[in-house]
């Protein structure tokens, strides 16, 4: 590439936004269908009932410890897909860039997208790029929409989780949303911080395949975090939420970077987790299952659903306290993700 | 809405985000998949094949005579799934706002991108709101995805024009692009300027019904006008494209701007007309069938495929005189959608 630097041209329709569709889309992210370049993809006709997502991610930075905007843009929307029960079949990619911004950088974004799109068995297949002029933007937003196929008999929804039922955590809480707050504070901590991001579809595959008709519901505590998900799995359900707070996985050095801080690890961004509700006889076979898995290695059973406390959740402390955790009020960082 | 303008917080998937798309987004959206408000919206197993498209819009000013961005964004993201013939199933919707943005044009926003989904009969069913601060971004900017379904035996595509076969425009050239310039420059024109913004589906279903296995192509030409999307059709079939200059539609008002700004139509962008390469013998059926809808009232015949001029897109004028045709080359103007 001769340029430098993003121009408004790229994003004209005419020969330079060709150049960049082809020294750089193309050839990173090719595929068959994306190949076509026409004004859709087209796809065979799925196997079952679709599931369908969109997501932008506007995360600063766009480089961080763990990952980059690309690497969230493909996992994200996988993980949106997952948390239906589908299994991920295609991802477009909406991108805006600002004028000026480095091709490097670009380039150096559309190669983990493509790493990640390999990795995970989902291409991109349709694509679009816009320019917007110096300081309308910030160097790049990106948007993944996802289509998923839905096999028959699957039902997974935050309104099916039944009194009762346990709750598991693949992992522990809050790695990507400090990781992203002590980077864009400046403070060095001691213990490694890195992004969690991470696609979960695997994961949930085997959940599906191991406890057949057990698992009611599964979210990803993205932005919001553990706290405001579970708020809204209360809210759908009807029900009520019982965390254990010594049983929330949580690394020190996160733990360390919160108190620092004055932060709450229950709500702080998560990328690369899910929360699953699950029917209490099949519980440590879910917990099981996820631990054999690299994505869920530090899983945990983290509490329950309860009757009598509609739409509320609840945490018991190691000493015998309880206190409310309500959803997330207020920003703690903007562009998280 | 009790506060003005869009703040941080409405982005932060914390209880703000949640009354924005109570408020907003369910209020003036809502249909049953929507409804859902899960990470995926789930959707019938389709009857066909799948057509799935992405685009974001940035256009500059949000709203303009005939038109606003929501409008762009449904009609232009319902217009690359037609082009492939495909029946335009659902959207998505995903919003980058920038902190500060009135909250009364994000409303009319909204409602129009309602008023365009009951219109075209397309509902959006699954959305994402992001927020980023203050001068990071330029009040809105939107991405639709769409999926549609594409019949058994449709097969449209720029690599399937043939020799001889003859090219349509169903309208006009011009009308997008010198609205938004006119308006950005601040000239102001005799006669009215608008952007013809609008859904093509309809249309593009009764050419399929009408002209059986005829219709090899259909783009929309937008962003670099007819003359960049004749040279794409060109470039993909490996034929030429002869055009005749006094056949090209462009309205009076729209050829007065262009020769006060020195543009030349085919260039600019349309957001509501079809290119269409159908086989010769059909052609005159096309043209009828165009003309007999709204959207095709104004079509034309402007030329056809030839052998011998691979890639290449020549004009004749009405002395007989003949000139290249390039794609864009350089920004005749950014944001323009």
């Amino acid at each position: 590439m001769a340029d430098k630097c993003i121009l408004l041209d790229h994003g004209s329709g005419g020969l330079a936004s060709q150049e960049l569709i082809s020294s750089l889309f193309v050839k990173h992210l090719d595929n068959p269908t994306l190949r076509g370049l026409e004004d859709s993809a087209v796809l065979e006709r799925p196997a079952g009932r679709l599931a369908f997502t969109t997501d932008s991610y506007v995360v600063d930075p766009i480089f961080f410890p763990g990952g980059d905007i690309g690497m969230l843009a493909v996992h994200g929307t996988i993980n949106d897909l997952a948390m239906r029960g589908a299994q991920p079949l295609c991802l477009s990619l909406g991108l805006i860039l600002e004028e000026g911004m480095a091709l490097d950088d670009l380039e150096r974004i559309v190669v983990s997208i493509a790493a990640c799109c390999r990795d995970s068995g989902v291409p991109v297949v349709t694509g679009d790029t816009k320019v917007v002029p110096r300081g309308k933007g910030d160097k790049i937003f990106i948007n993944t929409s996802g289509i998923g196929v839905l096999a028959d008999g699957i039902d997974i929804s935050s309104k099916n989780a039944r009194e009762g039922d346990v709750i598991l955590l693949s992992g522990t809480m809050g790695d990507h949303g400090i990781t992203i707050m002590t980077r864009r504070a400046g403070i060095s901590m001691q213990g490694r911080l890195e992004s969690d991001t991470r696609p979960l579809h695997r994961l949930v595959q085997r959940l599906l395949e191991g406890l057949p008709g057990g698992v009611r519901t599964l979210r990803d505590p993205t932005r919001g975090g553990v706290a405001t998900t579970l708020n809204e799995i209360a809210a759908n359900s009807g029900l009520g939420v019982e965390l254990r707070e010594e049983f929330l996985p949580v690394r020190p050095q996160v733990r360390a970077a919160c108190e620092l801080l004055g932060l709450e690890p229950l709500y702080l961004a998560n990328e690369g987790k899910l929360l699953a509700v699950v029917s209490a006889d099949q519980a440590e076979t879910a917990l099981r299952i996820m631990r054999e898995t690299d994505e869920g290695a530090e899983a945990a059973i983290i509490g329950r659903m309860v009757g009598g406390k509609a739409g509320r959740v609840v945490i018991t402390t190691p000493l015998g306290g309880m206190r409310m955790v309500t959803p997330l009020h207020g920003e703690p960082l903007p562009r998280i993700c």
